[in-house]
């Protein structure tokens, strides 16, 4: 391996100061994601639309590394939030999403994330089928 | 690789929407877990017990997988609590565990775990010795 | 892959309860890194410095295990403060260390780091080069 054989998808050309996501070997590795949609500048105010845009953001980016949920290895999942209200509508969504086909997954409540409308950011590392 | 390559271990057939660990290749990856006692459905009262319960929930899910505390590469430690109090219990019982081969580690104090009476969730990737 | 095939960077030996890195094959995974300066037992009071600081030991532990911060996959930030004052001081930091060779990225900002002078702590995933 050499430093060529990592792959960066960054579609906006370093303006966010990372890249969506990596790819070294089989792995994949995601940036964790938000419930934020691109074309509106807006996250839901509804927190189930809200989590389930972070997932559909994170099903793009994975389509665009090659991959999809039913590779994912691990999810981190930082929460912003009272758990007793946020974790089973986050639990409901993730369950959707992963059926079949569960991740490995580590849930905790963070101070804040950076965007302070934000109640989820989730990252994943996949693999990519051969 | 190809999607039936990744390994999940699952116990609880899908009624905790994640597997307690995946592996793909060499690389396990485990769940956060916390001091939780299945048997009994309690988490220890006393701070040394619970963290001690979590890295036996922990060693089971290795050994499940092929793997050991030997062969773990990082661990992520989310901690509750007040930082004077909760880390020194927390570090006097992984510098056991882990003597003589250390993993990389990472330790926050985060706002709240997903069960409300846990001190510390782990997580971590290991490898799978050949 | 054997347990000997584990490298583990503990220039402590032992005195910490973790290496500050490890790797398999061709991933390298650090210890989350604080601006600590083990030279005079300090963190710098200027937010900026500190923050270089912790990239700097992030930096000088990639070179000992072979790597450098062109490799890194993935980078996971925890942070402390208030995230208007402190996320832009970080991404500047950031933005400089992995300009042209960005990793995929997750910060969040958590209540606490062990060190209670400390305002980041970042962990990384870095590549080998063959």
């Amino acid at each position: 391996m050499n430093e060529k054989s990592i792959e960066r998808y960054d579609p906006f050309e370093g303006a966010l100061g990372l890249s969506l996501a990596t790819r070294v070997g089989s792995l994949v590795y995601t940036s964790g994601m938000v419930g934020f949609d691109g074309a509106t500048g807006t996250v839901p105010e509804d927190l189930e639309e809200e989590i389930r845009l972070a997932f559909k953001n994170l099903g793009d980016i994975l389509e665009a590394m090659g991959t999809s949920f039913e590779q994912v290895l691990e999810q981190t999942n930082f929460l912003v939030g009272d758990p007793t209200v946020v974790y089973p509508v986050f639990q409901k969504v993730r369950q959707e999403i992963f059926a079949g086909h569960l991740p490995a997954s580590t849930s905790v409540f963070v101070q804040a994330l950076v965007g302070p409308q934000n109640h989820c950011e989730v990252k994943l590392v996949a693999a990519i089928p051969e």
